[in-house]
């Protein structure tokens, strides 16, 4: 503690992010990345870059990837803001569209950053429970509020909800903000962006990092009616006007270009999912039915903690969130088909020790 | 106007960067831009990065950037804080260090980012006044403060303060931080930097994007003791844990690595801007003493407005702030010698033409 610090970080508990050994050492399935390099469009534009330009700013409205980004979605280009990861555009999404001292909603489980931005930003939340099989209702969003948060696949439980769902939210919402996080839902969840005409209190929030296998390159996308696009914008125009560099831009600006290979790499870790899911099961796991490129699943002998630590003593770090409901609970992300038979391997011996 | 903005964004006049066109078809002197590319190696590093590895998230620590700014200036790699360009550090310094409700002290006329941020942060601010010609004095930051920013050198001015008063305003105001945005400290001012080991309170703010032509890849830095870094840190992790993507960290990493292409690049833009003052004088302009890569001039007889316009026509962008006391001058960015050149001759003419 500082006597220069400012009375928010004092008290604030920062996000803490999975590792990111630079070894190269051990299998990553704690960070939700994806095991395929990125497509070669992309990774090819980033050559093409011309470096001698760095000299210069980059586009501060980021127009090109912004223009792929509403081509792809049959949106405007206004209807698109971009960012460096969605970490950051949640961030400023909640500076624009939240007061201080006013309440959110958020379910009881969920991406642990929320209450961080909260903290960050004085914004009071509420929990909305969850059932015991993890899976988020709508009623509890249907109580007083001044907006909403809700990722779709939810994180760390990997279950989605429906759009019919997330529409009753929206209409009983109208005057808040709904916030939908998307990250995840290119494996398997039915993402609202084809309701973004309809609904001007949505906003959908994307990322590069997962699906398209650039967590590297930081870019973070949100999707929504022009106001809503603006006020992230002078958010972002008040904290960092060029907030991704030029070569990543190029990088991002290709991300949309190779459809044939974007659906590949996205079914074959569906497929990677299916048969680990199917392994586990008979290893006596309860495993969530994943809608995400990770599995929330916990033993009924064997703790969590235990498998966590057994894993990493043999080179697989996965994520264990030691927190009330979810603490027997580890979060696995879909590696490639080796990568996962040295896990469902390892996790075994785990086991069958242990018992 | 939307119903769904935050108090905040209603009201806030969010920052105006320079313009960015994208065609190349004008000579740019309207952001500080060096006219020279990166250097080779920076260059070489970025060409050598494995682009599959962008399927992984960056190091969040930015461990070798870090590193290797630590090994040049002599300092501890804690003592360092990388971020995406200096804007962004400053706003995360604002977070850390000066609490809503507060007043901190900047110079009457300085860099515009300043009270932008104090809106955001809902921080209050307080002008210390210049005298007539643009010189920061050290008395107006003796009075009680939260917090004081001052850039060195000044911006749009150009002009520096000595380190002796600098070492002043630090040792009265122990209790606060005191920032110091050195982003042109390299174009001719002496930096702060030897003195870190001394004031716990000193912030230094830097960045690769003027004299390592690095504007292009967004990395910022900030130099102070433990504390403060911590400080920083804790707001980077309760925004985005990951704020440089992995080509840009290869980047950065190399900046520091060839000094003598650095020297030469620093030497040709001050030559170039003896030569380009020593000229602008002999047409009766008005240029204060530059410590930067920038100009910052008026006519006596040709409002800047006008010579704005005028160049704007001709293909060449300057920066104009429509602001008291300094809407009669022009920050002019010093480009290479032929931009120079024509910059000079259109001047010529455009002054000629009006009286």
């Amino acid at each position: 503690m500082s006597k220069y610090w400012s009375d928010t970080i004092r008290n604030i508990k920062p996000y803490v992010p999975g590792e990111q050994p630079q070894d190269m050492k051990y299998i990553k399935l704690n960070t939700n990345e994806n095991p395929y390099p990125p497509s070669p469009k992309v990774m090819e534009a980033i050559q093409n870059y011309d470096l001698r330009r760095l000299r210069l700013y980059p586009d501060n409205e980021c127009n090109g990837v912004r223009k792929a980004a509403a081509d792809y979605y049959g949106l405007e280009k206004s209807q698109v803001f971009v960012g460096n990861g969605s970490d950051e555009v949640l961030a400023f999404a909640f500076m624009a569209f939240f007061n201080p001292g006013s309440t959110i909603l958020f379910p009881e489980i969920s991406y642990s950053f929320y209450p961080v931005y909260c903290e960050l930003f004085k914004i009071n939340f509420k929990t909305v429970p969850l059932d015991e099989e993890f899976n988020i209702g709508t009623n509890g969003f249907f109580q007083p509020n001044n907006g909403i948060v809700i990722a779709n696949p939810n994180a760390p439980t990997a279950k989605c909800m429906s759009t019919e769902q997330i529409i009753s939210i929206l209409e009983k919402n109208p005057e808040n903000v709904v916030i939908i996080d998307e990250a995840y839902i290119d494996y398997g969840g039915e993402s609202m962006m084809k309701y973004i005409k309809d609904y001007p209190n949505l906003l959908i929030i994307s990322t590069f990092s997962k699906s398209r296998s650039l967590a590297g390159l930081r870019i973070g996308l949100a999707f929504g009616q022009v106001e809503l696009i603006e006020g992230i914008n002078r958010v972002k125009n008040s904290i960092n006007s060029y907030t991704i560099d030029s070569i990543a831009l190029k990088g991002a600006e290709a991300a949309f270009a190779d459809e044939a290979y974007f659906q590949e790499n996205r079914k074959r870790i569906i497929k990677t999912r299916s048969r680990v899911i199917s392994a586990l099961k008979k290893m006596n796991f309860q495993v969530t039915d994943s809608c995400a490129n990770f599995l929330f699943i916990g033993h009924q002998q064997c703790p969590a903690a235990t498998i966590f630590k057994e894993l990493r003593n043999r080179g697989i770090l996965v994520r264990y969130f030691n927190k009330p409901k979810i603490d027997n609970y580890l979060r696995v992300s879909i590696g490639s088909d080796e990568e996962m038979d040295e896990f469902l391997k390892a996790v075994n011996e785990i086991i069958t020790d242990f018992i």
